[in-house]
């Protein structure tokens, strides 16, 4: 069982993670990705897509034209984990790959 | 220039479209795929974006593990066009593919 991070680790992971931050009300990270059209933001999220299948842990995520809105958290433990932050440091370097940060 | 369609327009074509309804509060329309599994969501959202981008018409959706919750307007003309029931049947007919409907 993968065990939460204590608000200690997971502040000193965020400082290290570009554009991601706690999300506000719940036990959660979020980032909001800004790609340069749909075919770059769906592109991203079927990279991330087999990353997440291949590690059973997904994102949830909402896609708009360009823009893909993502949080983090692992429900069985209720708040983030090193699961968490491994997925968000994989989807920053695809997205980096892409030209956005 | 796609025109908007009437209220009496939008209604009949909800009605033959299994699943979709008027988005309150806002000029949209939308429904909730639940398929089996995240492969199974993955690979249905993958089918509408070639769709999609094909068309030049792209859904707003969220995707929270085996969950595919879409929202469908034309945002040129601010509310429902043929294009989103177009989209929204060819959603249906790939989800019936998964043995979703």
């Amino acid at each position: 069982m993968v065990e939460l991070l204590s608000t200690e680790a997971r502040k000193a992971a965020l400082w290290e993670l570009a554009g991601w931050a706690e999300m506000p009300g719940r036990e959660a990270i979020t980032k909001t990705f800004v790609f340069k059209d749909f075919n770059e933001a769906f592109g991203f999220m079927a990279r991330v897509a087999l990353v997440a299948e291949k590690n059973d842990h997904h994102p949830e995520w909402k896609n708009v034209y360009k823009t893909v809105e993502v949080v983090l958290a692992t429900h069985e433990v209720g708040g983030v984990t090193k699961r968490d932050i491994d997925l968000a440091k994989a989807m920053n370097a695809m997205a980096r790959q892409l030209g956005v940060s």
